[in-house]
């Protein structure tokens, strides 16, 4: 049974000190689907490189919850994000500045992507305000009042040593009006600005963050302004807050082809491995969000046709593994019945080997995708894609 | 950072099936010591060999609470323990035996030592009735009822696969009068004996039980009495119960060197590394005990001299392991500040790390005690032992 970590660790492609070392950040486009908006590219980092189309997991606190590096690593996992917010209040950038930064706190040497904190100050704390200078909020663990600037989320990025920072925006809700969302946007492209202004890191990329709300209006000024100043990439956001997929691929295929083909296109917070294929197919190359990992805790488990929910008692002594032919440590080494025994127990190995099985299925996905594009068959990967999904 | 696994790998003795496949349980006693009581030996089951002085981790519900069999076996962990009670309960055991056993089951492939299922009936159950037949519990799961007799505990333990089976016996609570600790003490006589006529394998072990409280002349006549029946080793039960430490240790002077010498002698339910050191210094073989894994998760850390609570404000920003010099995973690779973090964030890898460190200490302590032994200086390892402790 221990052959496992060892066809892990084979998997691994260790970042190599002497051939990888970077200068700056930068990002090459590969190949470019005919049929499709997709296109294949790497992005280099000091802490080695990204394959795109690429699906980044969520290490909100400095840990991509119950996975270890070398398991992520094991997993095809090859950038992962951290939260600006998070690790501002607990346990500070100061400490983790000290101790070497959030690569060697957290013992993951690759590429790290952070959140600019901003996301985090509108959803989770408490009696926030916004001025132009920027956000004054209470922190959701002791109530202690922060002010959040443009400036202050550059030094707490640069302070973590992140490879991929991201400016201090705004998220405009859903549902807003065009005032309001262009309000919104206005804020956010001038923060953009200050974010430019004060980022003194050479080496590694800062993105911009094109909001907008749903008008589509707003998303090309927004495209605009923000190329304008000028980024290492730039990101979709205030997509996933709740509007109607529909309208978050309308908003996405309206926005994408607006931005810059030299650089990486990054859409925040998304998503379902529908979502993934589809602004794939529009031309998006990064994305985050905590989908595998979180609904792993509860128990959801990506296989090819959806999703299945562990929990159901008809697995309880079900011999086969989450997917047949999957050739994740999980599948390969546990049955259904156990898998659901962990989880009903809630025993801790549920929730660990529960992600490692999500976190390979979309890692898989992305690889996937990869391939069809290289070898120009997107179109007919995602028809394949989509005949398999039955619930 | 991808070494370790391959560390570990290398480290792990695989169970070769074609060279360690045994008809039936036995157990050697390889060296005694001259100064002490101590004596290094070796079990052989049907799935593979441990080495004794042994301490097993419990895995109360078919797994070691956050670590999976690779990690279990990397950390030289040879047998682990799994809990009736819980197993008949949830998933229940003809679950288990459908898919194979509880080593197909979770995935474990080492010896498995199952207790009887009493121990949790009186310490977990509501509404327990204990007659001659045997006792009536209700779950503490779901409030149903079952009744739970002799033939009962070694039909479910068979049903398991178990390597080593214990007796189904009264675990006398403390305090306890003279004639409360006989009639308990007669009960678990009354039902070993029944257990015996009713288990049915030629290949693995069942091991008596002695119980008679805290009373030296109990204690011996329990001796007596199960080792007339006759078992492939014997336990010391009730205690670590709540009693004073020197009456344990008082109970387990009087009561091991009563034993066979041929057989194990196993202490159930111990202990701390000071307990463990005494015991096998007084004949005891084996060890089983939730301390090193519960206490894990409540941030408690077994280091040399004694151990270290990681919630504390000091290692906010320690760069240092939990213990300098201890080859673990989690002392190669995280500092104390990282741990703190995700100790206090109650972050799931917390108690993976945790876990990790601290089985490593009790399996290497182990290992310490029984090289002493074949070298035949465990008095003083057992003197150096002491003489490092400081809290």
């Amino acid at each position: 049974m221990h052959s496992v970590y060892s066809q892990l660790s084979a998997l691994c492609t260790l970042r190599s000190v002497a051939t990888d070392i970077v200068m700056s950040f930068s990002f090459e486009v590969i190949h470019k689907s005919k049929e499709t908006g997709a296109r294949l590219g790497k992005m280099h980092t000091a802490h080695g490189s990204v394959d795109t189309p690429s699906f980044i997991p969520v290490g909100t606190q400095a840990t991509v919850k119950s996975l270890t590096p070398e398991e992520l690593c094991g997993l095809g996992v090859q950038i992962i994000l951290a939260n600006t917010y998070h690790l501002f209040l607990r346990p500070g950038h100061d400490v983790i500045s000290k101790l070497g930064g959030l690569h060697k706190f957290m013992h993951w040497d690759g590429p790290i992507l952070t959140d600019s904190g901003g996301y985090q100050v509108f959803s989770l704390s408490k009696l926030r305000k916004i001025s132009d200078e920027g956000v004054t909020f209470q922190s959701h663990l002791d109530g202690s009042t922060h002010l959040l600037t443009p400036e202050k989320a550059m030094e707490i990025q640069e302070a973590l040593g992140s490879d991929i920072m991201m400016c201090l925006d705004e998220c405009t809700p859903y549902p807003a009006t065009h005032t309001e969302s262009q309000k919104s946007l206005e804020l956010s492209i001038d923060w953009a600005r200050r974010c430019k202004e004060s980022c003194n890191t050479e080496r590694d990329a800062l993105f911009g963050i094109v909001q907008g709300g749903m008008f589509h209006d707003l998303r090309a000024h927004g495209v605009e302004a923000v190329t304008d100043i000028g980024f290492d990439g730039y990101a979709i956001g205030g997509l996933s807050v709740g509007e109607p997929t529909e309208l978050m691929f309308g908003v996405s295929a309206s926005t994408l082809p607006l931005l810059p083909d030299s650089v990486p296109r990054y859409v925040m917070g998304v998503g379902t491995p529908e979502d993934l294929v589809e602004l794939v197919s529009l031309g998006a190359d990064m994305f985050d969000c905590v989908i595998p990992t979180r609904n792993a805790r509860n128990g959801q488990l990506f296989v090819r046709t959806g999703t299945i929910n562990i929990c159901n008692a008809r697995y309880r002594a079900d011999p086969e593994p989450i997917e047949a032919g999957c050739p994740c440590y999980t599948c390969r080494e546990y049955s259904r019945a156990y898998l659901r025994h962990l989880f009903m127990a809630k025993e801790l190995l549920a929730y660990r080997l529960n992600t490692t099985h999500n976190i390979y299925f979309f890692v898989s996905l992305m690889k996937e995708m990869r391939n069809a594009i290289r070898q120009e068959r997107f179109a007919q990967f995602k028809k394949d894609f989509y005949s398999q999904r039955t619930g």
